[in-house]
């Protein structure tokens, strides 16, 4: 295993023990790390010189943060739909899209279609625009497949995408997404389709966590108990798409099943502020479907704050509703739209991000944590939510070793 | 001066003439270049073997748009806002910040302290985020000086930013940007003060354009007449900071000068219209002020579609309410938030952004155009306002030459 000091950087560790301002400022920092975990952190003179190794990485003066975590995205999909987007901008109804083929329908037809190949391939390149950010841990969530087999192909490919250990990959199992078309008419009968799925998922390795999309024009919370339960049955986390676009009482109900986030929330009630707050859920905020969907409602951000119920931010990439590729645009348009602080914003897609992921060693420069970690040509972090529409990521550390 | 046919790439020309559509696509398609120009452009097979030159360039099927164009920014200034934004969205109120010496005095401060190599660093750093993307054409305006010697400091900078050639700068005059606190309470002097400066930068070649900041909180409709006249006297074209957060009847008065472009317009009225497509006016928007400021009435886009108006779309990097660093981002904000087609946001970043500068020798693909062209990791031009916070861009060509 590897010693490593890296040195010469402005550290915002996000620890508190590090200063009353929540960025946890340390001034002319170092990091210390052995193999892929941080084993110090502090300022360099700090550090005793017999306790210094001998390989040590000078980081410029730059900014250095925990990595990224995009804790909630769609990113495996066949083809996508900018077509169908600037029909809808050039006036089209949606009843003309539809008769044209469009909507999520076409992602299945298309994703279903897609060799394994061509799935990793066009996941792989937009993959590379979120790990050019700094991102070095996200979710994949399966969902555009809507039968065994294809689930299973996106799946594969989303654990492929992680396979190279260049960025750790989380996957979810979300069969729970939409109605296939073969099911027409008979969402109860697919969700017991997707209930007898799950195992066989589960026995190969593919499913770290459960989600469903539980709406009005998704599924009701009984179904989505039903998917719960069967999660339940094989000790899988679950999350849920709660109150996007109406209240469901999803949010309660994914909390009672001590679900790690619930996430949109633009119509959470205080009922389920006060039931992710008892179950320890993140509540997972979307920025980018709000803005392309155009949405007016806020989510609860005062009352939600007040609760204490931890925040985080993810890009929900997806070929709907966000085609968006940058996790410091959502960091952003939260603080824009949503009136997040930076810090807020900044831990949203660090730590608490993680935490959304049930993942605890990783979020903050602190000694124990993964030594995942970014550096940015920047001279404060309140700048990652300040400036927008470019990349001020220079170098980025996963799991103890430089991307190249 | 050399002859070169580049080849292999789809194009799309924004030239009526190749197909209905208005994207103007040409499928196989080759560009031939001599010099900084553009001399023929179709269908590789259209090329007769005769007038194929020795040098070509394969662009490995990538798609091929005319090179970017943003008409406004501020993008010469000291220091940053970031920790003033962090106080805002921390619940400060404008008098704590104003205290704390916040707001647009704080950048002007900031600017005049700068040297003139400061200056250069911290803009060139920006500029490069812009041309990353695809930019081959900017304008920048001073307007953070407010006094002789630092406009013509902030235009030199501008200048230099394209004496390389590797982007074209055209310069902007915006003495009446604020007042300055010198003028506290004699905005009238210090428009007298602006015009006397007019014809000093002028005569040192910094000035390609005058523009001023008519509003109830910056300069009135005959304070900017007065600028409007120097700027006439010396036979330099106007634009307008207009009607962005009022109805001054400031695009009015500004087309009564044949402005190039009157600029933000949330708040433009049916004569204001009237006078600009008389005028032939450009109308560039500005979504990222809009989406900083969290703005809710939108700029009259189907009367602005309706009367002709052409319509063209910028980033307004500034400091205060506008820190983004991508075009392709405000063009996405276009469609999203003003509902603009791809096509016209497409348009609204090439052809009208040139001619919201007075310049026609550029924006289209075309024969007799400037050879400023961008080559995308894309298939077809609606992408660029589908997928958003990433960057497409693979290949510039600016004045038949590619950037390294
Ligand atoms: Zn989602
Ligand atoms: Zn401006």
């Amino acid at each position: 295993m590897t010693t490593t000091l890296w040195h010469n950087a402005r550290l915002a560790t996000l620890d508190p023990s590090h200063g009353a301002d929540g960025w946890g400022l340390v001034e002319d920092g170092a990091l210390l790390t052995v193999g892929d975990r941080i084993t110090w952190v502090g300022p360099n003179r700090g550090l005793p010189a017999h306790a210094r190794p001998a390989h040590g990485v000078d980081l410029g003066g730059l900014l250095v943060t925990p990595g990224l975590v995009d804790c909630h995205t769609h990113l495996v999909y066949g083809g996508h739909r900018a077509a169908e987007a600037e029909m809808r901008l050039n006036g089209a109804s949606y009843e003309a899209i539809a008769r044209a083929g469009g909507g999520i329908r076409s992602t299945v037809a298309a994703t279903r279609a897609a060799s394994e190949d061509q799935l990793f391939a066009s996941a792989a390149r937009r993959l590379r625009a979120l790990m050019a950010e700094g991102v070095t841990t996200l979710e994949i969530k399966s969902g555009y497949g809507l039968s065994l087999e294809a689930e299973a192909r996106c799946l594969r490919v989303a654990r492929q995408l992680g396979s190279d250990r260049r960025v750790d990959v989380r996957t979810t199992f979300l069969g729970a997404h939409a109605l296939p078309p073969e099911f027409e008419g008979r969402p109860d009968d697919y969700i017991t389709a997707v209930c007898e799925w799950l195992p066989a998922l589960h026995a190969q390795g593919l499913v770290d966590a459960v989600d469903a999309f539980c709406e009005n024009i998704g599924f009701t919370p009984a179904q989505t108990r039903r998917v719960f339960e069967a999660a339940r049955a094989l000790g899988l986390p679950v999350k849920l798409h709660a109150e996007q676009l109406s209240d469901q009482g999803g949010a309660a109900l994914a909390a009672s099943y001590g679900a790690l986030s619930c996430d949109h929330l633009e119509h959470l009630s205080s009922e389920g502020i006060a039931a992710m707050r008892a179950a320890g859920t993140v509540a997972v905020l979307l920025p980018g479907a709000f803005y392309m969907l155009r949405e007016i409602k806020l989510p609860p951000i005062a009352a939600l704050r007040e609760a204490g119920v931890p925040m985080a931010v993810s890009t929900d990439h997806n070929p709907g509703t966000s085609p968006g590729l940058s996790l410091l645009l959502a960091a952003h348009m939260a603080c824009s739209f949503f009136r997040l602080t930076p810090l807020e914003a900044v831990r949203g897609i660090t730590v608490q991000a993680a935490r959304a992921l049930g993942l605890h060693d990783r979020g903050l420069l602190a000694a124990g944590q993964r030594a995942d970690f970014v550096a940015w040509d920047l001279d404060h972090p309140n700048e990652l939510t300040y400036w927008f529409g470019h990349n001020p990521c220079r170098r980025v550390v996963v799991a103890g070793l430089e991307r190249p």
